[in-house]
């Protein structure tokens, strides 16, 4: 077969503020790649089938000289992030042509793995593919790790609990399984049309946070015994305002300060001490070893019965990652957003 | 006897801002007692000797209205905090004159105590009746219970901890518990003649944080495993800059918020995320019954014997006790501030 195009989509500069389509990433189509020539080194060719836009990739995007924990993108090569991929040949005995796998791969149509961190799906449950990337994949695992180890432990009868961003891949998910405990659950959304979709999951108060103060929310329906933070600034200030004594705050994310220079001032962090408050920052991957097995061994079955609801924002091309990935740090997407890079 | 005069120090209104000597707090001599025929109704009258001056009392002095764990000081009626005082008649079997108790006192002379909260101190080591409410009262009780509770578990060889307010009643005895662990201890003061005492208190690196920056001393002598913040606002943020992974921050207090409107924007909260950091904020009477008994068993015995050092700042007279709640509130005091109300 002679060689295809392989497109990609290439990091091209650092960003201040949001990443600009055409700017920060450019979609790439200069190189080709012979599907039965390429040499593997004993890895795997894939085919990359959908791969997952998330506020986090914003975070790498930072001068790779500034030590971090999640090591910044490297300048001139494609951006990253979890996928799944069918492959096309192997020369690795643990995968056939034809499993399908979830790995971290770079932003292009084919890519050859030589490591083994790729997990094969076997998807005896029938999800699509996107599934294992949203509500199975990354963000499911941030919701149900983080809830597992900081949430249930501590949640009681008669508790509220309050979940930021609640139509987004990680809110939607933490806000069923906090209900799952037979709590009142307090979410917000941002967009009248979002608040419905988080309303249909069975939260007991939903509001869009752009219409109606979330102090005021907060103040009627709280104390907030747990508080689950995907934004930071200004609805974490009033979570602490209106937090109950000894609350457990799960800080998540905080994408509200992700792409500005000078964040929202958060005022009641005294809150802290005269409330006696926990809060819990964490990174998933921290947790992986305590509680992926059991992630995988429950949540499809739950997501196939629909006990877990999810919603997708899938679009379609590599060519518009970047536009998706602004949407996302924008809020313009509504539901997991992933690209389809390719029809299986 | 014929009555004498009992001063007091009433509360007289809500402060904006800093409180006012003279204006938030009145010193007051129109009211007499008679020791011998003042009615006790089973109680004890007790004479105060000394009586704590801490940043916390601020806190109380907030509208009653909004609800808080800390009950607002009642307006026309005596600020009240920790103090020692010596029965001088008793209706109580618990009690016998001449005792030294240490309870909740309010800010007068002669006080009837009704209920049996008052604890009798033993002292058999000879400390000065001040130590009870300073290195062996309050502030040594949070310095102790919570870096039980929330540092000593997780401290580790090699870990460096960062202590704010180091020459404070808490700061200088949690300086110095750190060091017990074996650990590097960098801790800030505001003033050069308070660097040296906490140098004296044998930690690695001091410094004031009013000539030198913060941030740059923790970009120099960091990554900060375990921060123990007594202030909030630009310590906060420098810590949460150059905080380790997985590092402790224990929530103390927030003096630099107390007295503003619009505090410091501590512009790094997202660090929680990334460096997955877990703040503490906590009161130290919550943990008073998991630590208080071997408290009061070995911290007596550590400060007689030198290994625990503190320092002073004892102000004669009642009618002081405003102005030196200022002091302590604008970080104007050295050492430990109380109110010496009478002589043994």
């Amino acid at each position: 077969m002679s060689p295809v195009t392989n497109g990609r989509v290439i990091y091209n500069e650092i960003p201040t503020g949001f990443p600009v389509p055409g700017k920060t990433l450019i979609y790439d189509e200069s190189q080709t790649i012979d599907l039965d020539k390429e040499p593997l080194h004993g890895g795997i060719l894939v085919k990359v089938l959908v791969l997952s836009i998330d506020p986090y990739q914003r975070h790498r995007m930072h001068d790779p000289s500034i030590p971090s924990y999640f090591p910044a993108f490297t300048v001139g090569t494609p951006l990253e992030n979890d996928g799944v991929g069918v492959v096309v040949r192997s020369e690795n005995p643990k995968y056939k042509k034809g499993d399908h796998v979830y790995a971290m791969f770079p932003f292009q149509e084919y890519v050859v793995l030589r490591d083994a961190q790729a997990r094969v799906i076997d998807n005896k449950e029938g999800l699509s593919w996107s599934a294992y990337v949203g509500v199975c994949g990354m963000p499911g695992k941030t919701a149900h790790h983080g809830w597992m180890e900081y949430a249930h432990p501590k949640v009681q009868k008669g508790d509220v609990v309050f979940v930021t961003a609640a139509s987004g891949a990680v809110g939607a998910i933490v806000a069923q399984l906090a209900k799952a405990e037979g709590v009142k659950v307090i979410a917000s959304a941002g967009s009248d049309e979002k608040v419905d979709y988080v309303r249909s999951l069975g939260v007991d108060v939903a509001f869009n946070y752009k219409k109606v103060s979330t102090r005021e929310v907060l103040q009627k329906e709280g104390p907030v015994n747990i508080y689950w933070d995907n934004v930071g600034g200004e609805s974490l200030d009033a979570a602490l305002e209106f937090a109950a004594q000894k609350a457990t705050f799960v800080i998540c994310g905080m994408i509200s300060s992700y792409n500005v220079d000078e964040p929202y001032n958060v005022k009641h962090l005294q809150q802290l001490v005269w409330r006696e408050i926990t809060f819990n920052g964490f990174l998933y991957t921290s947790l992986i070893s305590k509680y992926a097995d059991e992630f995988y061994k429950t949540m499809p079955g739950r997501v196939a019965k629909g006990e877990i609801k999810y919603k997708e924002h899938l679009v379609k091309g590599l060519e518009n990652s970047a536009q998706a990935l602004l949407d996302v740090l924008q809020g313009n997407n509504f539901g997991k957003s992933s690209i389809i890079v390719s029809e299986d």
